[in-house]
């Protein structure tokens, strides 16, 4: 999906929610827990009710790893049905993924090519050819982290390096990267001050901002700072919407904490 | 695995190869290719002729999660066949891997339950809360990404913070964390120099080398600068011994290159 497609999409669906898929078996409603594949039946449920609000899906590679072979079946199975059913949706597998240069295009391929998501969360650490590999590919866009919405992201993340705090240093080496227009980038909604100095860095990049709700972030913070001419943000939400309800109404439930949000959105896009 | 049985292995082989499991099926030999589960097969030929050269073997991720469904399930079934036949040995999943608490929790059940690997590799970007969910679990082994082997290191690992480098703040800051017994480090045999300083800050800590051979690294330099009194080094190489055939031999030429390692680390053990 190129950039402005998903810009597209933001202004048709005066949206700009991505619905975090973290899916834990221990969470969901016992009826779904009956059925062959929980995770996937579940996850189905969830996209099938909030399509139309929200314009980004972020499955979260962990929490499908976590039951092996079965997992990884029920994360392949989510995103061929989101791609089969509603194409117009960003997808972005959200794995922080990073090696070396061969190892991380074995990851570029897994990602891009074999489940042939839109976009992939990478970390940093390990500098320009542990990225590079995941940039190559065009009309796909590699999401790295640069401040974390945890508490550990004041460890090394805001340490000053060079004058400057070391995920500003992050933002400012990866623009000289090789196709760096494929980047966008974590900033953790709890951390909304930071924004302005951020954009100084990255006007025009798409941000993924994890951290609003359950984690303490105020939307419009993080709107009033962060956004730009095209939005420019992708607010994720996981548990708020995913696990709103764990009864037979979970999916409905869902529907309705998503509308709340697409609708603070329209609000603020105007 | 404690700490001291892979010590006691160590003694026992005179040995601290690890050999990379780094399989990319259009490295490997025709006659593998035409089996039912060619990485598997090729694994199981690489272990079976290395074992009792060999301490410890690392499956990289990304070169199993690139075949979907199948590269997973012949992760499995490497896995399971070293714990079953080889059980001596010390198994490094290398993911560098590193979410917040309850993403970072789940991908350790994945590695430590669900697949039963001895070690995971873990990157430290996001600080103590994305590492601790790993070092809660007793004697399994968490090994966390300081210096690492490729160009990019010097993007953003030596950067000066606080005086000092970041990686040397990351060594540092980690020994703070709870359990951090169970961390080991991933520190690559390119920058043999900075070994001195590294033993400085973490004297006992074993340390996880990639770089030696293909990527230009001195194992007698490592040594010399990087040995403490329980060896405390797995010298990690991959291509070098998995790649040293792509005929029929590939197996035979695999342990010829691993004998000669064992032979040099045992000359160094002296």
């Amino acid at each position: 999906m190129t950039t402005q497609q998903l810009i597209d999409q933001i202004q048709a669906k005066k949206s700009f929610l991505c619905v975090g898929l973290d899916v834990d078996l221990n969470k969901i409603p016992q009826h779904v827990l009956e059925t062959e594949d929980p995770i996937f039946e579940f996850n189905k449920a969830i996209i099938d009710a909030t399509h139309d609000l929200a314009v980004a899906y972020k499955p979260n590679t962990a929490f499908y790893e976590a039951y092996g072979i079965k997992g990884w079946l029920s994360l392949e199975k989510t995103i061929r049905y989101i791609n089969e059913n509603y194409p117009d949706i960003f997808t972005i597998a959200d794995a922080k993924r990073g090696d070396i240069g061969n190892t991380s295009s074995m990851y570029a391929k897994a990602f891009f090519e074999d489940l042939n998501f839109d976009s992939v969360t990478v970390a940093p650490y390990m500098g320009k050819d542990s990225v590079e590999p995941f940039l190559a590919f065009e009309d796909k866009h590699t999401i790295m982290l640069a401040l974390t919405s945890n508490e550990g992201a004041f460890d090394f993340q805001t340490l000053n390096v060079n004058g400057t705090e070391l995920y500003k240093q992050v933002l400012k080496t990866s623009k000289t990267w090789k196709n760096s227009h494929n980047l966008m980038y974590v900033v953790g909604a709890t951390k909304a001050e930071y924004f302005t100095e951020i954009r100084k860095i990255i006007p025009d990049s798409f941000l993924l901002v994890p951290g609003v709700g359950a984690q303490g972030g105020s939307l419009s913070e993080v709107c009033k700072y962060g956004m730009n001419a095209n939005v420019g943000l992708l607010i994720n939400s996981s548990r708020a919407i995913i696990y709103a309800s764990t009864g037979i109404d979970f999916a409905e439930k869902a529907r309705a904490e998503a509308l709340q949000m697409q609708q603070e959105m329209q609000a603020i896009l105007g």
